[in-house]
């Protein structure tokens, strides 16, 4: 091997964000069953377990003392509080963890999220999922039956708000067919594993190797 | 529309470098074959036509003089003398004429044409490929059958000299096998037409239309 201390971990950390009704869930389903090195991030969260949650499958449970000491530590690599009330957050370590044994790690995560977890980790690939056009957004959160007049009214203002930072990531998918976008988001996963950044272990063995011929 | 001054062209620019023996031809004539929106980028040349080429599909033809005139007015992305004999260069309009259609153009290069593109052409997609190893590009340059071991030793010379650059291209993809590579390269074009910096025009629109509903 090259010694070449600079390279990434093999993994990759995406950051996938679009405002609710976008179908980045829908995307992220999709991905997750056929791409089998592909594994959701586990968020750590303060709130309480419900019934069919597993520790460490769905949440990493933890107390309000537990989670602000490790927020402390810098074990987060962004986290908040909903409503003034639990917790939530991404564990680097996870992250970390996977990404040194090869797993590309998801991350669903909001715009004020991405951003932060894209500061601290400047090699996560991020990528907005929107839906062709805001009349399509607004079809789609009404199709859902749940929810009323005003809560579809602030849902629309914040994709808008959402959409002005689009240009902050660094890819924009279409979601106006479900298939077409995933295979979209794959393509993206896909090209940046080889992207020269994350290949310099690749390279510098390729080299090394003529010199001991 | 959005009235978004900043959006690139439509079609990309990829620059496709590797060294003699590295299966960059092949990879080239694969993903032509079957992506319909890709075009080979037609040289300039001064050398005299031969039997079986034709203006505008080989190459096209210039006398030294046209050729220069051209160089002098910018009109090249690069260009070359060969042998302090015939002139080659990338005119620059064909690639705008295709891009601005559309179509994605591809350019076989050598390492210092294509950085000298990258240096006019910031968003040229820059690819560089190569076999797994050195042994390998040695069996395949000896395996041509058509060059002595004087010849081999300097395109292996050339060619370590050439993947010293490698790291100042965006994509590494090691040809081990011609599929393999062609759809890696393939994942690396339809990556890059969702790039945020290309998309800025479909953002925009997007949010134009909700204004205007």
């Amino acid at each position: 091997m090259t010694g070449c201390d600079t390279s990434l971990p093999p993994g990759l950390l995406v950051l996938l964000s679009g405002p609710s009704g976008s179908g980045k869930g829908n995307v992220s389903r999709l991905l997750l069953d056929r791409m089998p090195r592909l594994v959701l991030s586990v968020s750590a969260t303060t709130r309480a377990p419900r019934e069919n949650e597993a520790e460490g499958v769905d949440y990493y449970f933890k107390t309000e003392k537990e989670f602000l000491d490790i927020a402390k530590k810098g074990g987060f690599l962004e986290y908040k509080r909903v409503f003034g009330m639990n917790y939530y957050g991404t564990p680097r370590a996870f992250v970390d963890q996977q990404r040194a044994q090869g797993r590309d790690v998801l991350l669903e995560i909001d715009v004020t999220g991405a951003l932060e977890v894209k500061r601290k980790v400047p090699d996560a690939v991020s990528v907005f999922v929107m839906p062709p056009s805001f009349a399509e957004l607004e079809r789609r959160l009404r199709g859902r039956g749940t929810e009323d007049d005003e809560t579809v009214a602030v849902r629309m203002r914040t994709a808008y708000d959402e959409l002005k930072s689009a240009r902050l990531y660094d890819y924009f998918v279409v979601n106006d067919d479900l298939e077409k976008a995933a295979g979209e988001v794959r393509a993206i996963l896909e090209a940046s594993r080889l992207e020269v950044r994350r290949r310099l272990d690749v390279i510098g063995a390729i080299m090394e190797g003529e010199r001991q011929r």
